[in-house]
């Protein structure tokens, strides 16, 4: 039976199995990951768990803040301290995001609660032992999150917008409202500078709207440096780490998982990746993404060419079986290279099959089934050999960071055209940050945030994005081998 | 290597292997059939492959009888006689109805010549050594063949039909047409009684159009059941073996074969072939299809049912893997099975794979790509292990026979409601003679020709069509064990 099911201690022994089937079984779809969490990781985890076990919905302590939120008024000292996510996005953005803020929550021992949505309690398992991480149906302030925004009364960069333009003191609030999502502005964005996340400190509950990685930039708030270097010496694994920490698909998310893998892919010699996220809104498949593809599979070798005359191979009686799981809302992408491959012998007598589980036409978010399946893709993709992603997409970061792949990742192509070359192999397997601020906190101007430090770079397939790469990676930029 | 290449005699040895890899590889896909060609039809094939040599396009004997054919007379004895196929209809169609001809060609001792049409020489390999069963496209009458129809001047049903109802007496025309099509009327049927027969023996070029399998008809003329019988003593392998014989995919369709074959069939523990071919006009897929599939795999035990609470199943680490092929212009019926065994686990634990090389959306006779697509998915169907074919069609009956499975026929469903039961196991691996006639030859009025002998009976799925059975099924009529 598994040898590492609590995958290098990461997951706390002791939960029912057969309540979150995935948890203790999904070390027998991965290959052990070469990365390897710190025993201090490890221990802050435990601590957060006993933390959230007293802490956690319906608890007395959690009883006790509720009063206070209620009451309107901050007192500055509460036992428990919470960071409330609210769902919103797509699922790849939900995920990386919760993860930036459980993240966030460590450093700032906070208590995540996570607001359900229409369906985050159908995909994920609960995390922590003996409590749950849902926030609780009744949450006095739920009914407002989605009218949340950047104008909103609480609103953290707001307050500090009134404050410093009008020059009034901040009166805090009992609890406030963090806004980080792609409209955020200079003063929502202040939430990255020292100064300003004392000052949050003394608030019990904090409301975040987010659907970022923000981690990169968490890097480079000096008052956390620190903490994050003990936690990730290697740096590069964070979302891998805290991924496999935190999701952990349900039953009927693990039966679609394993039965896919089982029924498609488990007998292949090869598994590759391939995600198509397709912005383009006019109707597809686009010639120039299949060209792309194809151009970055042959170029990186991750698949044989074809034989256009098909007149060299020779039947093997076992050949090669390489399968190519791809992910896409539609079906043009893989029908296209399937028939590619059914059409024409390889050149080096690999057989190539090409396998997609679903192909919903139209982004659902928040559809029950739908997002089940979106999770199953991601989860399927982080199952692979090599992965290929598109740029842009959460939907591809959530597979390399699960799965610890560092994907070739596609290049944004402009004017229609397959740009040249077609991908790069990713520097690390971090997700990227789309929407990090350039912003020198100190010295009040601006600063391209994406060479201060070593081990926070631009990311390969959005310039001003910014990634966490590995401490082991050379500066100034060169490939990895 | 291949331990009986040549299928137990079948086949004739010495061709040159790399031009039609098919022939001699086939035997890598297959099982080894149970049914044996037996010794005197091995022999018959012998010599009428000499024969074949003998009179072949352009050899002299050839040319004089083409001569004959030029002057427009009839001369008595030519050294060679001839039969004519013309290209027509879709693929299924075709290849049944040359089987037929070339069992006539067999018991009249003519040579099969075959209209190329728009396909023909890119799909099979020639069957024949060192010969071509294609006829010349220099054929003198060629460019008349898509305007013979049962009322052409050369039309044997015509010409009888002149001859009895206006008492005239038939003087023999260099060629006859003989017309075997759904649209043919008493007089055509003719052909299938002995004294009508007699007299087509003196003709040299025949020239015959039929998308039918008339070889059950061909058992019910005196002159050739005794002949039939020393052939096929087994008698419900005629298509199996003549099939075998004579369709060898071309290099570019082996190609579709094996590659799709070795990339995803060839791993499974089982492989189970669905033909579905639905002729409801409307816009599919239809639900009362979808049933009526499942009814018969669930009835029969061809595949698990699911388990829709899913809980009873426990993961299994190398789960047993049945793969289902499917056939079919569209894509519904696949997608709505595939997602069906996606989305809940089967009671027994198995796991279900789907696949569907094509869905080519409408029929296209004789597009080259089209009709290899076609070719390698019957071809496919018959390396399953298990077979569930629709009603009515031609492209169930090629894959069955070739096989040498016995399918699971679909019944036809009526007022969109899927039969009970749905489908019934074929008491042979024949094809269905779609059009007999029902005549009595001697009495000169009309009789059931199914139940004249016991090898030769009505179709499961078509209650006035005809097919041969084993000689060893129970007369009257008992499901075979
Ligand atoms: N099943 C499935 N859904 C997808 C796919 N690509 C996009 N989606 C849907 O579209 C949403 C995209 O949002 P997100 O996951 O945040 O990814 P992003 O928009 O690419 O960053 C997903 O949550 C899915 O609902 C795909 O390949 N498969
Ligand atoms: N590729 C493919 N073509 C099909 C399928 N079903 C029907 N067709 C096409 O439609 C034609 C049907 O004619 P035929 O083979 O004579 O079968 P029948 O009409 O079912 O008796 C074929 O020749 C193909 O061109 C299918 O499942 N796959």
């Amino acid at each position: 039976l598994p040898k590492d099911k609590l995958l290098s201690g990461l997951l706390a022994p002791g939960f029912d199995e057969g309540s979150c089937l995935s948890r203790y079984q999904s070390v027998l779809f991965r290959k052990p990951s070469p990365y390897k969490p710190s025993r201090y990781l490890l221990s802050k985890l435990r601590n957060y768990e006993a933390l959230h076990k007293r802490c956690g919905p319906h608890t007395k302590s959690y009883n006790e803040t509720l009063k206070q939120l209620k009451s309107g008024h901050n007192i500055d000292s509460t036992d428990c301290k919470y960071i409330v996510w609210i769902s919103f996005s797509g699922l790849g953005n939900r995920i990386i995001s919760i993860a930036s803020v459980f993240l966030y929550a460590l450093l700032t021992d906070r208590v995540l609660l996570v607001d359900r949505g229409k369906d985050m309690d159908s995909l994920f398992c609960e995390p922590f032992p003996e409590t749950s991480w849902l926030l609780p149906l009744d949450f006095p302030i739920i009914d407002q999150f989605n009218r949340f925004d950047r104008e909103s009364s609480h609103c953290y960069g707001k307050l500090l917008n009134d404050s410093i333009t009008n020059a009034t003191t901040i009166s805090l609030p009992s609890y406030l409202y963090i806004h980080i999502v792609h409209d955020y502005d200079h003063f929502d964005k202040l939430f990255f500078c020292d100064e300003y996340q004392a000052l949050l400190g003394r608030v019990p509950w904090l409301i975040i709207r987010t659907d970022n990685y923000i981690v990169p930039s968490l890097f480079l708030i000096q008052a956390f440096g620190h903490e994050l270097g003990k936690l990730f010496p290697e740096k590069g694994a964070i979302f891998h780490h805290l991924g496999r920490y935190l999701f952990h698909p349900t039953n009927p998310v693990w039966g679609l998982i394993t039965r896919y893998y089982q029924a498609y892919l488990a007998r292949a010699d090869e598994r590759i990746g391939i995600q198509v996220r397709v912005f383009d809104t006019r109707p597809g498949p686009f010639q120039y993404v299949i060209d792309q593809i194809l151009g970055c599979a042959h170029r990186f070798k991750l698949l044989p060419e074809i034989d256009v005359h098909g007149s060299g191979v020779t039947l093997s009686a076992k050949p090669k079986v390489k399968s190519v799981l791809m992910t896409s809302l539609t079906a043009g992408y893989y029908e296209n290279l399937r028939n590619i491959y059914w059409e024409y012998p390889t050149v080096t007598g690999d057989m190539i099959s090409f396998y997609q589980p679903s192909h919903e036409e139209y982004q659902q978010t928040e559809q029950k089934l739908h997002e089940e399946k979106a999770f199953a893709e991601m989860y399927l993709l982080s199952l692979t050999d090599v992965l290929v992603t598109s740029p842009w997409s959460t939907f591809g970061y959530v597979a390399q960071g699960l799965g610890g792949l560092r994907p070739w990742i596609l290049y944004k192509p402009e004017n229609d055209t397959a740009p040249d070359p077609p991908c790069v192999q990713s520097m690390s397997i971090e997700p990227c940050f789309h929407a990090p601020p350039f912003y020198d906190c100190k010295a009040k101007k601006g600063i391209d945030t994406g060479t201060l430090v070593p081990h926070v770079r631009h990311c390969e397939d959005m310039s001003w994005g910014l990634k966490v790469v590995d401490s082991t990676l050379d500066f100034p930029f060169k490939w990895p081998s």
